[in-house]
């Protein structure tokens, strides 16, 4: 049996949610999805979570059934809330928000009915502008990420041998990740993502476009799961990109670093040393209330700056950010984009991945995970950034 | 640059997907889920495949930018998709059918608006449907994965350690599995399954109810995705069921075996045998034509029979149905459960999983992948079935 009850964090995160529906007028909001389940409740369960302007909120439990505390309510089927709100003393909703961006169409439409059938508002929107910003609990969790992340990655040496190829080393990697205590699985926003347990780009596979919302592409092992390693021999004068699963513990921190197999090029070389000085910018810039936009515009005058625009963020197909907020899931506000209206909030945490493919080289580039402080940011993603050779 | 041209093979698989447009009365399906997209074209690509009654699909491709081929048409958003129709001298279809139950509500009113807002028919019910009798060459790659997950499967005595934990078990067959070529990620469909790369479980630990759609549960390491191996010793006079991954081409088989440490108690080795027994009287009985829950009831007559039925899928919590389809998806049609509507059809693939908790030795139980063919099961995951004690 487990309990769960209210929490001085589960009123924070419910006051964030609830100043989201005061601005977007919903008097109650209805949530679902694993994500958003475990960021009220700090835990993933199956059923809902109602929460409405005032009071405790209900959780509504349909799976595991051992679950219990002052909120919980078992249930069979969504069908049956009005009638445990009726006897609650509690009035249905005027208006209620559902994740209109995460559950599927035919969700929607029974859960709408349940209330009524007014246009939903979007719960999705909200939960998402209200996640952005984290609390100390989370980021107290992301920062021990960041460390173990760490710890993984400086075993890197000792996992290459020679002849390998990416998927072995790849392989091996993902062994000492989980043995630092990797949960291995990625929580996304959308359907447009699809891994496991992260990227290792070697040479010019790097190059190979990608069907995902990943930064980079790599061809992938097969056409059903086509990013990433594809199974090619670890060559001299080429490169690796590191960009592996941060989740340790519920959040996750997105890191890349990249090594290298014997010396590679100058250009590659001065393109990797062009991302740090983005990244050395952007941490001095990005303070509270400046625009994302404004973030994107930086860097890119320093790419164009340094004749790199070519290179940037993909070579034969190009992604159009440089960075994501990140948290419980992967892809998180504030998106960096030259089209985000977002501005900078403190203690937003964002990932910042400048990143170039170098034709015949492959990929360079660093990746942090930040927090925005009034001061500018705080790298939680604390490793070195060099370029290290892996034959010597 | 990749080709993507009209196969035999694609034919096949669209001939069947018309048949199910015919009998719901849509002009077009416009598919965009990956399962589905990899279904028709043989790979995943970000965009959407239009199919009609007559004629060549199109496929609608936004992202890789590489692809090319007699039916590929570079797409930047899908409002364009009825220029390039009309370009076509294609009319607008006056019914479409829409992945309702795999997209989001946002996505589908996106979609749904282009053409033309009335109500939109079920693709992914068709697509589902399509999918479950599968054709020669989908049998062969899954052919192909009962032999590689066998071949991970047998080196699990080499694997065990004494005073391992569960968790560090699992992450030395995740590596062995990875090795054999297994692509790690799962496909599932709807959104009550979060795991990575499969479930181990050991011990009183089975026990742990889930809040996933999965036979067995598990606490998990963390409750961010409580499911499969919590991090407890393997200790002598328990059981652990290794339930994992056997994607390695993009179809999946599923197979489950049971290894002891040390002796176990006559309950949990008679439960075993009664699993056994479970699927060699349905290897006979589930031929073409028979009512998918026919094979429940039988199922369950045999477990009552035995007096097991509270230990069976499930003790704490149990689970409502004995096996499911397979294929790109991990849960696929038909499910098998009391309520099924289904008729086996030859060629549908099911995983039949009779399994039991039995308290204070853990899960027991057999689960294999089966091709239906006329004269019942062939199996497509030979292994020896038998609990082999680890210690020995």
């Amino acid at each position: 049996m487990t309990e769960i009850n209210l929490t001085p964090e589960m009123e924070l995160r419910l006051a964030k949610v609830r100043a989201r529906m005061s601005a977007d007028g919903a008097q109650a909001v209805l949530l679902a999805d694993s994500s958003n389940i475990y960021y009220i409740s700090g835990r993933v369960f199956r059923g809902y979570i109602y929460i409405t302007l005032e009071g405790e909120p209900l959780f509504f439990v349909i799976r595991p059934n051992d679950l219990r505390g002052s909120c919980v309510h078992q249930l069979r089927k969504p069908e049956l809330i009005p009638e445990i709100l009726s006897s609650h003393g509690l009035p249905m909703p005027s208006s209620i928000a559902l994740e209109i961006d995460d559950l599927p169409y035919s969700e929607i439409l029974r859960l709408n009915n349940i209330f009524g059938g007014a246009t939903p508002l979007n719960a999705s929107a909200m939960l998402r502008e209200a996640r952005a910003v984290k609390t100390a609990a989370e980021l107290s969790l992301m920062k021990e990420d960041g460390v173990r992340q760490a710890a993984a990655y400086s075993r890197i040496p000792r996992i290459y041998k020679e002849d390998m190829t990416d998927i072995e080393f790849q392989i091996e990697l993902e062994r000492v990740l989980r043995l630092e205590g990797c949960l291995g699985y990625y929580r996304t926003s959308g359907r447009l993502m699809e891994i496991n347990m992260g990227s290792v780009l070697n040479g010019e596979n790097a190059d190979a476009p990608t069907p995902y919302d990943f930064a980079v592409g790599g061809g992938g092992a097969d056409l059903s799961l086509p990013v990433g390693a594809d199974g090619r021999t670890m060559k001299p004068g080429t490169t690796v990109m590191v960009d592996m699963c941060g989740n340790f513990n519920g959040y996750q921190t997105d890191m890349t670093r990249v090594w290298s197999i014997g010396p590679v090029s100058e250009l590659a070389l001065r393109a990797h040393e062009v991302s740090r000085k983005v990244l050395r910018t952007l941490e001095r810039e990005a303070l509270p209330g400046v625009p994302v936009a404004k973030l994107y515009e930086i860097a890119m005058d320093i790419v164009v700056a340094n004749g790199l625009e070519k290179y940037f963020m993909g070579h034969t197909q190009h992604a159009a950010f440089i960075g994501h907020g990140v948290g419980i899931q992967l892809n998180e506000l504030p998106v960096l984009t030259p089209r985000s209206r977002h501005l900078l909030e403190a203690d937003m945490v964002i990932a910042i991945e400048p990143k170039f493919v170098i034709p015949e080289v492959g990929a360079v580039g660093v990746e942090n995970t930040y927090r925005v402080t009034p001061s500018g940011l705080e790298c939680l993603t604390n490793f070195p950034e060099e370029i290290h050779d892996l034959l010597q």
